[in-house]
């Protein structure tokens, strides 16, 4: 029997081999009446219904908690939004209503999701999303009711592979990549949160497999492979014992140089604490982006100074030699921060984000924030710097660097200990690289974050599907802003990091190195094969493939250039 | 007594002279009783409903219809959600029960519209604005019902200013520019739909005078200057018949050339066929923009070819010496077609719209449309040219360019008579930008759209107030932007023409034209005053006045450049 070979896009450049296990959230068990209750059972149904609902606290509970640990505080937010909709009151009245008039639990549940679920499936955009929630919260309600089946994603046996046709975020946490070897899915592309998630812990993950996935049946053994972007069905026994040997690449400790010398930084993408270890263990030279949303999230007002003070000086700390770059606080567009009174937009990713808001804020937010990072720059530890998000004009910029020297001026006048940090801004509007000579002869950096410039270059926002082709750094237009740019920074002698997914991508190291980018940022478990990378490139020949790829015309000359490459 | 001038945003280049009369729809009478209803008259009181809710329906056709016929198609569209609301059988359920319990009818009316609008208040972007839909179709409903005073915006005194703190489009609709002299609001700014339609209906307008304008009482005598941008209380006799007898500029037939003899062409934005007649009145020299839109909007299915081809061979023959540049279908975004099924997108300006939706199309429309272009390019009458909304990459344009060549051959092969029509591509993505010289390399010209490019250019949604000051075509960025794509567009021989907002401003001629435009396409009304300011540029003059813009650092440069100059 041969291979079969399913293309899918690759998420982690990690293999994975063992037994599928398929992960169907829709299956229920057949002990579901539809019987009327008798009377004088009803008060016991209704018992019943309180019972699942608590056991569904507690397991939202645990899923809570161990999302918020092990990928992120944001991430572990979906789970207070089931909560409310457990605790909603008018679902209660409907079920308890239901079951009064002798329906039993299950269907009681089923009944009284169905008419706020229609109506949120009406909505536009965001809200149709919560009848996703809404399904899942039902769901949970119903396989505790009628005891139906659920493969625990924390518990699956070691050594499986896990086949879905989607996993939400919350699944995908769920995961121990302890036991799991890997994981497929038929939908989701490279910027999903579940290749997102798959990347921050290190499981071998193939997304985006199509339909072609449901010929694999449970229990057959398969290789996921990450890197090259496949699923293997009835692998060869050499394929296995390489994909069950294939170690994470080796991790390089300290600075990496090209063949001819050339010093490239691999820093480490953080988004909360628990990354610093991470980033430290897979050989990162620093920080080349720390989001501080996290130290936002989750609570019910914003972090005092001194908390914050603390977080960038443990941040230093992990990386004495290093240098730790700290974004200032990025809300508005997808994140949102309950207490800080946002306003719904109807384009969310086109309205007040980033320093937008903290330029208009009058919470003292900003001041608080850049109180507590310039204290931090004189602690022991690696070097601080700062950049601002979604700058898109030269007057954003100055007003940024004038309320840093008014932070200053008041910290001196306090008599407080403090250091002026590296300045830097993001480059991921078109205004920031149109104006990128003029931002980067006001500071010491420039940052291009891939993620956001490719959603307004192209036009295209990164989670719609319809435009995912169009939402790719690999098009020329973004290869030519993103060159524009490192020219702007190195003639105004500052220098130039990038920190989107495309940072990460070691297949795209030596074009990236080509461009002139001196440093480059990305979740931890990739830096092991960018560094080994970057210790490859040549610099003429990098310099020669940047120049090709920036005369081409159409993403796929680029595609083709590299792979000839 | 002196002038009193209060600064807004000037909407038309027009002034106006006249009394107050304000505008405030929320106001209703005292005849709106709460005591409950004698249970003998409750069926009087629930015909009484059905009498207002058949005058309600009756008022909103014939808005309706004013509204498509003065203003366009699109924004008549706005009544068929009115009409929606109205006839929700829900709500109509609310109010016969209330009704039946006693409640008098307005009351009932109050009270069943309160859920629905608080629920749609809570939502995001798109379903929070249906709340005002709501709020306005409860309030026709009251007024109808309590016999409130309405003001007839349709009907107003002749030589009447109006004042409100803000208009609906709809509003705005009824206006009759025989009767009303002008108008001013406390907010909005110059892309605003009102403002849109103040340019379309050639009104006097400013806009965003802040709440200074509440300090203006009925019946006073004002002038409103909407080129200054100022609203004038208590003006000299001489501000006010200076404004009386300020009639339009005068109208310049054929083309114009700068002093040094450069011509440039000023041409009409066209999105009804009604508006052909004013850009013929107001002395354009052609089309530079024609939106398609309006053939598909307001019906069951889309237009056939035959009913196309008479569309643009009718816009041919009204500029038989002229251009006729029609745009492509260009829905999604915040454009939407009911029978055409687009999905609801999160970020709808980052999501699948012009040109990629005709290319993901499978419903031919894409083919019809071009069948009947090609067929109209044969016609006799003006030149016609094609050009593709929200390209941003080559192979967008390529595929586009072979769907016309298969067109051609199929034409030919069915031995109908067509003929080529010049190509262009919409200059309005960074995309697009970055590759102009590609694009233009491929095609017969470029067409810079402002309003779009602004957007994405500087990531800023056009109707978010909160970032009203980074959408504005004035801040370096942009102006840079369009100096790039002008010198791709001439070093690829291709001409290039600018179809935004931007184009129409007579106060930034002067610099377009030293950017080096050859064309500009705008509202009618002010086609005039740009020939006019054509005619008075100086070369070498204007070269160096865009030189100079394109080092400036940020928009207030450019605007203290642009009053130096």
């Amino acid at each position: 029997m041969s291979e079969r070979v399913i293309e899918g896009i690759g998420a982690t450049p990690r293999t994975g081999a063992g037994s599928v296990v398929w992960y169907r959230p829709g299956a229920t068990s057949e002990d579901d009446s539809e019987e009327p209750v008798p009377e004088s059972d009803r008060e016991a149904e209704r018992e019943r219904f309180e019972t699942a609902r608590e056991r569904a606290r507690e397991e939202l509970e645990a899923e809570r908690e161990r999302t918020a640990e092990r990928v992120g505080e944001e991430e572990a937010a979906v789970f207070d939004a089931h909560r409310q909709f457990l605790d909603d009151p008018q679902i209660e009245e409907g079920v308890t209503e239901a079951i009064e008039g002798g329906t039993p639990a299950a269907s009681a549940v089923r009944e009284a999701f169905a008419d706020p679920i229609t109506q949120f499936e009406g909505m536009d955009g965001q809200m149709a999303e919560r009848a996703d929630d809404l399904r899942d919260v039902r769901d949970r309600l119903v396989r505790l009711l009628v005891g139906g089946e659920r493969v625990d994603l924390a518990e699956l046996p070691e050594g499986s592979i896990l086949l879905a046709e989607r996993l939400t975020p919350s699944d995908t946490a769920q995961l121990d990549p302890e036991r799991v070897a890997g994981f497929a899915t038929s939908t989701g592309g490279r910027t999903s949160h579940a290749a997102i998630f798959a990347r921050s812990l290190a499981i071998p993950a193939v997304l985006g497999v199509g339909s072609d996935l449901e010929s694999i049946e449970e229990d057959e053994r398969i290789v996921v492979d990450g890197d090259e972007g496949i699923v293997v069905a009835d692998p060869t026994d050499e394929r296995v014992a390489a994909a069950r040997t294939a170690t994470a690449d080796e991790v390089l400790d300290g600075r990496v140089a090209t063949v001819d010398g050339r010093e490239v930084e691999v820093a480490a993408n953080v988004g909360r604490a628990a990354d610093l270890e991470g980033a430290v263990s897979q050989g990162a030279d620093g920080i080349g982006l720390y989001r501080t949303e996290f130290l936002f999230l989750d609570r019910e007002e914003p972090p005092a100074e001194a908390e914050q003070y603390e977080r960038y000086v443990e941040a230093l700390e992990a990386f004495p030699e290093g240098r730790v770059v700290v974004r200032t606080l990025d809300i508005g567009g997808d994140k949102r921060i309950p207490y800080l009174d946002l306003p719904d937009e109807e384009n969310p990713f086109l309205g007040e984000r980033g320093i937008r808001r903290s330029l208009s804020s009058d919470e003292g937010l900003f001041e608080t924030q850049l109180r507590a990072l310039l204290r931090a720059g004189a602690a022991e530890g690696g070097d601080l710097a700062v950049m601002f998000p979604l700058v898109s004009t030269v007057e954003e910029l100055e007003a940024a660097l004038s309320r840093v020297e008014a932070v200053a001026d008041s910290l001196a006048s306090e008599g407080l200990e403090y250091a002026m940090p590296e300045l830097g801004v993001m480059i991921e509007t078109p205004g920031a690289v149109f104006m990128a000579d003029e931002l980067a002869s006001r500071v010491d950096f420039l940052s291009i974050g891939t993620n956001d410039l490719a959603q307004y270059v192209m036009a295209a926002a990164r989670e719609n599907e319809r435009v995912a082709d169009l939402h790719d750094p690999l098009h020329p237009p973004m290869l030519r802003a993103i060159a524009r740019s490192v020219e702007a920074a190195h003639d105004n002698d500052a220098w130039i990091g990038m920190c989107g997914e495309m940072a990460g991508d070691p297949d795209l190291t030596e074009l990236l190195v080509g461009l002139g980018l001196d440093e480059l940022s990305m979740s931890a478990v990739t830096i092991p094969a960018v560094k080994g990378n970057v210790s490859g490139v040549e610099d003429e020949r990098a310099r020669d493939l940047a120049t090709h790829a920036l005369t081409t015309t159409t993403r796929v000359d680029v595609t083709n250039l590299l792979s000839d490459s």
